[in-house]
């Protein structure tokens, strides 16, 4: 069994971009199977994932959710192998989900109500539970079937679709009827999620920089406006979907990345959601777990069965944690974005 | 009975602002009683309604309602008494609420469902079918109810308070148990708004002409954030009202009238949708007939008891209604705007 962990802490808060030094890198030791406290479950992880959110956390402003403590460990999801376990319902060799933060090992309490799930690898793959499956598939299922609504012939549109989120998001819309368009950066990614995820549509907003041109593409892409649009990105792309979003649109706002590292992303012409009759509603997935048990029946049985595809970008070795975290946050990522640890 | 009639046309487009020469007064017949077709209804009006939507209608652009065709009388709410009738439901001397237009006296075909609507003015005042027990009246009840949904000990704040449909939203609103802020331009307006229709603060927009200066003065008066906020002008107010928004809480967009006239009214931060998951939505009351009932029966009860109180700004004659109305988009009203047409 291993004894050494290692864990990446944050060091300072970005100012702006992030950077290396906001991470540090340290040891600490692994109990051993008999210092365990009752209900104490040791797991080692296989796969951490990386996403936007985190970027969040980092700073010290009002946000939803608790900035991430300076000299802690940077949380994050994890699945990983029971190494060790006090908690009658955990057994050694046990697949597990929880959220063990950027670090091989993690010491959990499995007494705390959803801190520890076993999950099911028959059929689908152990790192889907941190994609399709898992966190990022339930937030595409909750903005489009709570917020948006898809009706059969409707066009909807989502940005960051080849991502972990948005290639969900287009793939059910799709399994319900709708004209489907992506937005992605670079011509792979939009070949992908045209050719791959089976998108009727998708704008390289790479090819497309000036909102002009950009505004072009998505118009000749929506040819019947747009009905639903699922927000990650913000900035220009938000402004020209607002061009053309249809009478009574709904737009889930699920991430702005745009202006994740400080940029200003303005919205330029917001009377469009009156004119339109828009709903724009923000959302985060983690204050909806009432839907969990739904979506991920969905989303599980359509991985299994195949109908749902999904990419990943695999970064190897916890070291290589803060560079593919910088990476996600400037789109070079291409689909879900995890750091294999063992 | 008359046998003039003047009326005002739309002679160009505004671009900007509005100018009196984008309207031309001319003159035109009054049918004689045995000329009227099977149906039609002859009103003399007493009050033309003047209203900010008719700004947005005098553009040739998309939006949600057709564009007012040039060379024809202006559109606009009036109410009225029966000069001449050759419809069964309609007699002489009934006072009625239609969509008149600008001018003394109007022809309507009464077959059309909703054209013409007999009014009670025993206990509510013929001019209030026009504000408070109107269009605006129902506006803000659809907003403030079926938009915000109010909850007791909730924040709500409403701009342009002391207009005709700030002034219902606020006062619905502390009937339901929230504390109400307003936003108004002026000393006296505020002083209205607090003394006399019952407001909690009210906060002088023309006071706190910047960004930094407002938003101390709605700070102060939010101590405990935003829960709902009623929207009738954008720009700098809204994005104050973004930064103190509570979770969860709801922006009923009805107008914009900052942007009116064709000035850039960007959304500063809209990435605060997604941190405090707002809903934000806009609505145009004409859409959704099916609250008229239940609205008009709140409003008209609190009226005709004094419950509800109302202001009008009256300006006298046809030839004063494009002066008047150009004011109204600087909000030189205060309160309902009406012209007084007898």
């Amino acid at each position: 069994m291993t004894t050494l962990n290692h864990q990446w802490v944050l060091a300072s808060r970005p100012q702006g971009e992030v950077t290396p030094d906001n991470f540090r890198l340290v040891e600490a030791p692994v109990p051993a199977a008999d210092q365990l406290a009752d209900g104490q479950v040791v797991v080692r992880h296989h796969y951490l994932s990386l996403d936007p959110y985190m970027r969040g956390r980092m700073n010290d402003s009002k946000s939803y959710a608790e900035p991430q403590p300076l000299g802690q460990v940077m949380i994050g999801g994890t699945v990983g192998e029971v190494m060790a376990s006090k908690h009658p319902r955990f057994a050694v060799g046990d697949k597990v989900l929880g959220m063990g933060g950027w670090q091989e090992v993690s010491v959990m309490d499995a007494n705390v109500r959803g801190a520890l799930t076993k999950v099911d690898t028959t059929h689908i793959p152990l790192s889907a539970y941190l994609g399709s499956v898992g966190m990022p598939g339930v937030t595409a299922w909750y903005g489009l079937i709570k917020i948006i609504g898809p009706k059969a012939g409707e066009t909807v549109v989502v940005s960051a679709a080849s991502g972990a989120v948005g290639s969900v998001v287009g793939q059910l819309a799709k399994a319900r009827g709708c004209r489907v368009v992506g937005v992605a950066g670079g011509a792979d990614k939009c070949q992908y999620v045209v050719d791959e995820l089976g998108f009727d549509a998708c704008i390289d907003y790479k090819a497309h920089p000036d909102p002009k041109s950009f505004y072009a593409a998505l118009k000749a892409a929506t040819p019947q406006g747009i009905d639903g649009y699922f927000e990650n990105v913000g900035g220009m792309i938000l402004d020209a979907v607002l061009l053309r979003m249809n009478a009574f649109g709904r737009i889930a706002m699920c991430g702005m990345i745009a202006g994740y590292e400080g940029q200003p992303t303005p919205m330029q012409n917001p009377a469009l959601i009156l004119v339109n009759r828009l709903k724009v509603e923000g959302f985060i997935v983690s204050e909806h777990p009432e839907v969990w048990p739904e979506a991920t029946k969905e989303l599980g049985t359509l991985v299994a069965t195949g109908q749902m595809k999904f990419r990943e970008s695999i970064a190897q070795g916890l070291s290589s944690a803060p560079e593919a975290f910088m990476g996600l946050l400037k789109g070079k990522n291409f689909g879900k974005q995890l750091v294999k640890l063992i």
